[in-house]
């Protein structure tokens, strides 16, 4: 099966629609329609990044990953291998997906839930911090990984490009809120900014965040300071 | 095995130690020492509310549901029984914890978590508006019991005496924010205020939600209007 570009973000769709009917009417842009990029919410479900070795390792030698599905970072996908996770306790996460492309560290990121499902406190790190943190074992179909360290809960962060940077007026390593409309609102606080060139503006939240406040595509959200 | 008391909160032994030391100093009290009561925020995992027939039909005639623990509100218990939730897609939740003493109706209530888990959409009601809700069926050890509806995800709220609703400039049916700080902090809006002389200051929230915020016993809360 031929691998499909996924169709637009909702919140890009939006965006270009509510630029080009301002401009149309000749009326001053709102705040959100002023800003340079659409604000892209997604919720990461439970996943891994791994190492080119781990992924050998989990699925036989010479092994690639292949696309499940592109992600809204440019180059990044899930793939479609997944894992089964054995935690400290021997309680197991299966069908945990693996994203691509490799990195040069191993990562677990799990939604709180899942760490009281797999009967452990995770620690709260930025993507990348695991120092210190708990390992666990990783099974695949051609055999397995142990991880020293790198099960994680991921603090929620928002990507950004250094033009969205200059409009919200921030930095990499600040922090910004997020606040997210509906029947059941909630405002996420201590969102850190990480800045890059390749970064296209997306906030990653994960399935406890997500669920808290339901989370849909036309879910009003917005981002301050 | 007797029942015990539980042990106060924490939340309510601060609450006084607080408005002791401010009194010995003699210092004008702050804010949240000033309330009259003590702020209880607690998660409240999946559970049910059964009636009376329900219990019997699911442990057999005449069965009284025994205390496993005693909740904050007055007279409400965690019951020692649980059920198993079979959903309209055939999935299962065990070991669905009862609520107690039994009530006029029949309602279960998850996170939406719980309701990916069973595969269906929960709708998000006010406890005890369940019209036009999805039902299941539940298992016990002595029988089945149909639930033609009344599984929901719970709208968070505030239970107040009269008193702490005067305190706060509210009345049943206002919305309130709760301000939950911490390394991942959230707010969340749209808390629901219920009032009834019977009830302690304690805002009720589910799995999803303080598992956004990793809720623990000190982390800091607030009401605000």
């Amino acid at each position: 099966m031929a691998v499909m570009a996924s169709s637009p973000h909702r919140a890009v769709v939006e965006h270009l629609v509510r630029q080009a009917v301002y401009q149309r009417l000749g009326k001053p842009m709102p705040r959100a329609a002023a800003a340079p990029n659409p604000l892209v919410v997604n919720v990461s479900a439970r996943h891994c990044h791994l190492t080119q070795a781990a992924v050998e390792a989990l699925f036989g030698k010479g092994h690639q990953l292949t696309v499940h599905k592109w992600l809204y970072q440019e180059g990044q996908f899930a793939a479609k291998e997944t894992v089964t996770l054995v935690g400290p306790r021997s309680r197991v996460i299966s069908n945990l997906r693996i994203l691509g492309p490799c990195r040069t560290l191993n990562q677990v990121e799990l939604a709180y839930t899942d760490g009281i499902a797999l009967g452990y406190d995770l620690p709260l790190r930025a993507s990348g911090n695991i120092k210190g943190t708990i390992g666990g074992m990783l099974m695949g179909p051609g055999g397995f990984f142990e991880m020293p360290d790198g099960i994680i809960r991921a603090l929620r962060h928002v990507h950004m490009h250094p033009t969205d940077a200059d409009y919200y007026g921030v930095k990499a390593g600040d922090q910004m809120k997020l606040k997210i409309g509906g029947p059941c609102a909630i405002a996420l606080e201590a969102m850190l900014v990480r800045v890059d060139p390749s970064f296209k503006l997306e906030v990653h939240i994960d399935t406890d965040e997500g669920n808290a406040c339901n989370l849909q595509p036309d879910t009003p959200v917005e981002l301050v300071k």
